[in-house]
């Protein structure tokens, strides 16, 4: 099936910037457009979505790292780009916008690579819905993360929003934040599990760099199988659940890396996971 | 439809008071047997339900406050005059009991506005399932709420416990206070996410009609939608509440109150929402 | 049905301790391995899920305490006894074994009985999974738990993690842990709602031990409800969710132990509790 591979080198966004660390196994998307505080744009939003969506084929990145720049992470739907033209669009139009950036979420959850998100300064509208359908999430003690599409006059429900703010913080604190729009503080987003940990601005970019280096070093096979199942057990119940895990990890049984972890153990040395 | 509208007005509940803040937009129930902690009768249960009912068509009122008189929320069933006569009924009678305690809160999730209860004091039995059932609680110091059936010989699945309060607090905690019936204190709900933010009990009426005010001049159609998606999205998969949201967002997308935020924002002003 | 049952005295595990507290009602789960910090093996795994079955009979335990020897829970599958043979193992038998894991986790839902985890020290893999399918957890400052799949170069799918972690401590706080393999702390645990609470390491069974002694001088045929309910409701809209509270609670209002405390509280002293 290597005709199906579609190496990093490959995917060449207009965009937003999209390089590679820790030795080519980690794609580190930067948002840059920093005098804007990193808008969205139609254009950006569809480029995101296929880069998403490339990447289940990209098998030589293992892990991707989403970021801004300038300070900022993402200032959500641009409103002259986004925004005045959405206020004359058709239904079938507007329709055909909101299952767009529907799709930039599921692409995320869809591709095997853990996402770390890496937010610094404002975080808001679709760009706190792309750190929220991370799998991880690093802050700074700026970040300021709001859920504002009360505030342009929509629901709280955009890209998943009621769905996945609720199991990350709890429904009550979801509620609030879809509700009123309001700024979750760095230090809500801590205590409440939204992030991961907080580190200082200058330092950010390293220590998800990092994390990521370290999840690119490990069983990435089985990180993608991880991802699935969380996904896949959204809505299961749990005696299903257990059984798709059965069936998981056998699978994950038979890898290399499984076989490399316990040779290790046996020799007394670290394991060197290759991802298969 | 205007044949189908039934203004604030038409409602006249015997069993507690109802009355209007903030301009009309705010309807205020007040549990209002202190002497008693204002406990639940069947005559209040069901007026409950039926004014819960009845707000899906008084479009005139926006959010909902629920709170209790005399320092406390509401000590749940009445011991003499529904546990009392529950022990001598037939099955038949006792579902009937148990699917209209659960109807309130069905009528809670269903009507558009959201709720928020204002929890001071005793917050026990079916008063704390008024508590979680509503969409965001104030509390005060005092606050002490338990799910106390189990104290009274019953499992803790009452009227939605089961899948109401993990959701909020976590599947660990909600399995504590279900088992064992103890109270769980102000700062734990603070720090576990049942409540939004406390309050000293002088000021919690007036934090609630603020917080309540403050829905009441967003915009208030899309609220019944966010409202709408939290409850459509239980139990869906993520890439089907996706769906779901793409339509629910299109359709407010058509709202002439995200017309008006766009021109706000346009305008350099703050947006006037209206609800339509 | 009284040939169905099945008392405590009835079951002889050889793998670990089994024994009786608290007047009997109490069944006490010792792994007892201390010297490798209490491992799983084959034959451990499929006599703990063989007991669990064998107490939807034993109706005369009422509440279970699981906990290790020496100063750690468990350390999870034995490197030696369990992961070596798997990596010679055929898919069907592979299957085999994740089935049965899992298969300990469906039963220690399935039983009627409260599961107290009491977790000091190591509390590794599949000994974090027996933990975690607990309802209820203790811990001491020095207990470390560690969903350390990945470490070994698999996946964090395993025995019901994917599902269980997220409802207990957070989508996000769960992915951390499942992705890196990281220990969480004992004071982590507690803050995310892991633990329902700590306990020094020579106070810890004891804690335990009244804890589960509380709940089973309860109602224990509604705690068995109550479990069962938080089982059925795992993937329920909030609606079915409250039909089917409603069902189980007009079930437990026929009880003898629901009149008993109806009576207690009328005569103004404590309730006696039975379990039926």
């Amino acid at each position: 099936m290597a005709h199906h591979k579609r190496p990093m080198a490959a995917i060449h966004p207009r965009t937003f910037r999209w390089e590679a660390r820790e030795g080519g196994k980690v794609g580190v998307i930067t948002l840059d457009r920093p005098e804007r505080k990193n808008p969205l744009t139609f254009d950006s939003y569809a480029e995101l979505r296929d880069l998403f969506r490339a990447l289940v084929y990209a098998t030589d990145v293992k892990v991707i790292v989403v970021t801004g720049a300038g300070g900022n992470f993402c200032s959500g739907g641009d409103v002259h780009e986004i925004i005045g033209p959405l206020t004359h669009m058709t239904m079938p139009e507007l329709l055909d916008f909101t299952r767009m950036t529907g799709d930039l979420v599921k692409a995320m959850r869809a591709c095997p690579q853990p996402i770390v998100a890496a937010v610094d300064g404002v975080c808001a509208g679709a760009g706190a819905m792309v750190a929220l359908a991370s799998d991880l999430r690093l802050g700074t003690p700026r970040a300021r993360t709001a859920f504002l599409f009360t505030r342009v006059g929509l629901a709280g429900a955009d890209m998943g929003a009621c769905t996945l703010l609720p199991r990350t913080i709890g429904q009550g604190r979801a509620a609030e934040l879809l509700y009123t729009g309001r700024a979750m503080s760095a230090d809500e987003g801590l205590a409440w599990g939204f992030f991961n940990g907080l580190h200082e601005s200058d330092a950010l970019l390293e220590a998800a760099s990092r994390l990521a280096g370290q999840l690119a070093a490990g069983p990435t096979f089985a990180h993608g199988m991880t991802k699935k199942l969380l996904h896949q057990e959204w809505n299961m119940g749990l005696d299903e659940a257990i059984e798709a895990e059965a069936q998981a990890q056998a699978i994950c049984m038979q890898t290399q890396d499984f076989r490399r972890a316990y040779e290790a153990f046996a020799e007394k040395r670290e394991p060197r996971f290759e991802g298969d």
